[in-house]
């Protein structure tokens, strides 16, 4: 811990929360191509700013149109030129904002301050992070002259879409992103001001299940004689589990490994506040009337099939009476260690083809991610468990994340520790209306981001 | 059959179409109160053009900015006073338009006429069967200086919405509307030029099952928690129908009563042109399979459940993890003789709360109509099937339509029998884009109405 380094943070808040507000106000949703090109220059701008050496990194130069790219930022360190090099991971594309009317501002890039919170998409995941990675790197360089190891950012465009092309990039630009540890895109810090500190993400199977009827919306007297895709696809998600949400498909849990001695002690010393829980999400009970440490080993241990989205015909006002053409549903697989979300979905369609609908269901994959962690042993995980205990107050390891990311990708191709710190509030509304970041712990993560560093440096 | 008037049509076709043009381009979704306002008044002027007693009917004069009122038109026969009188219901409201983006005009109100054909949402359904039903009377009264018996028209604007308030403007003014015969406000041609009488139609019922879960769209991997509630919706979804579509909840066919031996006979001299029907609405199979007379009977007699729509969470570009906060299904059930929808409706809430969904879903009635049935032997029936033939060329009897509407009511109040019989091509695209009218079918609808009034001047 560098008191100088924490001052400067401190009397720069304002420098601080003002890129905060440009980053938020550049609005850059995942396929919108166009603004997520200007966020990535803005990010690259803020980096050189801050006396980085940036460059957009493309996967191909014939793809400066196709792929967003990544923006790259390096700091070498003078002093500790053979010393060890940390990388952080970010990203600057969002979700997107909908439902609209569900915004307490009319505009959901607003990056409006109140009090201790800033308002927008993107606040918190993953501006706000972002932002206090730059800002500790900037402070460090000014108050001391150096950083103590090397430091390098990669912040990509495709997050939010299932980090469609970082394996190519990571595989590609190995070399240039070579790195002794990682920091993840976010970190949670909890409804009693605790930072959380993942070693792991869930992996991901998102996919389409599409059924078509009548080549259009026709008239629903003639239920009686055409087929109806919004029942053929009611009938196909009954079968994928059951009403307690247990998943039916065959082998789908054929690849769980079992949890460590380890992890089991490790998720029985988390904290989970189940009343701010079910204040904060407005439900009473939970799911399967799951309650105590089963909360916690859920979190980390259980596979879900999540339905995200349903659209088919008409639900509005008025009575319109058709036989849709279409039925969708958007549906969601979390994954836990071993299971690959390829196999996952050759289970899946081989569950569709078995129960009958291989023909009259259009599968499609729309996104997929290994799940992955981080040993509890590693040297990687003390550092930052000290860091962030000394910036936070207060810190606790947690095996797992609920959430998932392209984490195995960066320990295969670069073979490094991967932890997720930062200073994302637990209830923050990330991928909800009215997303917000805590200016008070947008200034705690920046300073844990600086003590990482400077610990990186002693390390031989 | 008087020529003369034939001729007068067939001349002025110009004027018919223009009239249509006009009546299409005032848009009138159900739910727009501005435009539906404007449409009445339309409705009023063309009326009075034609020399019709007109005036516009509210329930009650407070209600002037809320139920649409009704468009009452009179025209009374000056050389057969105490004659009959026919009264034609038709409506002025159209169904929405979504989605717009299959509309081949930008514009789905445009009355566009290409060829035979009028494009444009309610080119059919119904404001080219009530222009057809105007002129007509306009032409008698023109080429024969009067009409051979009393003729009524009741044009409301609630029809799409469920005809909410009929029944209250029916009972209020049961003896302004007094009539002998009801001409009802749609009649379809089939793809042979077949003229389709009609004498009934199916009941409904419609509601909105709501699932409700977190207080807002929630990150997805929270799902190992919250309870989802589209898969709530799946579930009771499921409860409803088996995999063939069977309704499965307890004495719903209860009050069925049997069809005659009569209608068996009607059914079986019915038309149905099984591979056009698969053509226009892009079919291979019919459910479960059906074929021949099955068909036939399956749109007279059975009972359906259909999905209108349902809506939950997201379903567009990106990967937008969320578990959605809420999941709503439109659901609608057609009813034949003597199915009740009220009765209906509580059968529909007693099965859910014996499947254990009575707490968990919201269950709310969107619109509810009895079945109704005018026996085949009612002299009006062979007044109407002779003009049709003379009009169209052919012309069949139809125990019953598959679609539904306020005739119930009709009958009950005003006691008199009542016939489906138009111009509108069975493959109008009728509650879907593209709607159209074909300009030989007003023209013949046009001479059929004159033909079914000079034949009602002869009744005694």
């Amino acid at each position: 811990m560098n008191l100088r380094v924490n001052r400067a943070i401190d009397s720069n808040m304002k420098d601080v929360v003002s890129d905060l507000q440009n980053l938020i106000k550049q609005s850059s949703i995942t396929y919108d191509k166009q603004n997520l090109t200007k966020c990535a220059q803005l990010v690259a701008s803020i980096m050189t700013k801050s006396n980085f050496k940036t460059e957009l990194i493309y996967l191909s130069e014939n793809e400066k149109d196709g792929v967003p790219p990544i923006v790259y930022g390096e700091v070498k360190s003078r002093s500790n030129p053979s010393g060890k090099t940390i990388l952080f991971y970010n990203h600057y594309d969002v979700q997107p904002v909908g439902p609209i009317e569900l915004w307490n501002s009319a505009d959901p890039f607003s990056g409006h301050v109140e009090g201790n919170y800033i308002f927008g998409r993107g606040a918190s995941d993953d501006k706000g992070e972002l932002i206090s990675r730059i800002k500790a790197v900037e402070y460090l360089l000014k108050e001391t002259g150096d950083v103590p190891c090397d430091v390098k950012f990669i912040v990509e465009g495709e997050e939010e879409l299932g980090s469609l092309h970082i394996l190519d990039f990571l595989t590609k630009y190995k070399k240039k992103f070579a790195c002794d540890c990682i920091i993840w895109e976010f970190g949670t810090v909890d409804s009693n001001d605790t930072a959380i500190i993942h070693l792991g993400l869930k992996g991901i199977l998102s996919v389409d299940l599409i059924a078509t009827g009548p080549s259009h919306d026709i008239h629903s007297s003639l239920a009686v004689l055409v087929e109806n895709p919004a029942w053929l696809l009611v009938r196909v998600l009954g079968t994928i589990c059951d009403n307690s949400g247990n998943i039916l498909i065959k082998d789908w849990f054929k690849n769980v490994k079992p949890t460590t001695d380890e992890e089991i002690s490790a998720i029985a010393n988390e904290q989970f506040d189940v009343d701010k829980f079910k204040t904060e999400y407005g439900v009473l009970k939970f799911t399967n009337n799951l309650e105590g440490a089963q909360l916690r080993k859920a979190l980390i241990e259980m596979p879900t099939c999540n339905i995200c989205g349903i659209t088919s015909g008409y639900t509005g006002q008025g009575s319109k009476t058709v036989l849709p053409a279409k039925a969708i549903a958007r549906v969601e697989f979390r994954l836990v260690p071993d299971m690959d979300p390829a196999t996952q979905f050759a289970r899946l369609q081989t569950h569709l083809f078995e129960m009958g609908f291989g023909d009259s269901i259009d599968l499609r994959m729309i996104d997929g991610e290994m799940p992955s962690r981080t040993s509890i042993n590693d040297p990687f995980v003390k550092i930052v468990k000290r860091a962030a205990f000394d910036a936070f107050g207060n810190a606790v390891i947690s095996v797992s994340s609920a959430g998932s990311g392209p984490m195995y990708n960066f320990k295969k191709v670069l073979g490094a520790p991967c932890v997720c710190i930062g200073g994302s509030y637990i209830y923050n509304k990330s991928h909800s209306p009215n997303e917000f970041a805590r200016l008070d712990l947008i200034n705690k993560a920046t300073k844990c981001m600086a003590n990482i560093i400077q610990a990186c440096g002693f390390v031989g």
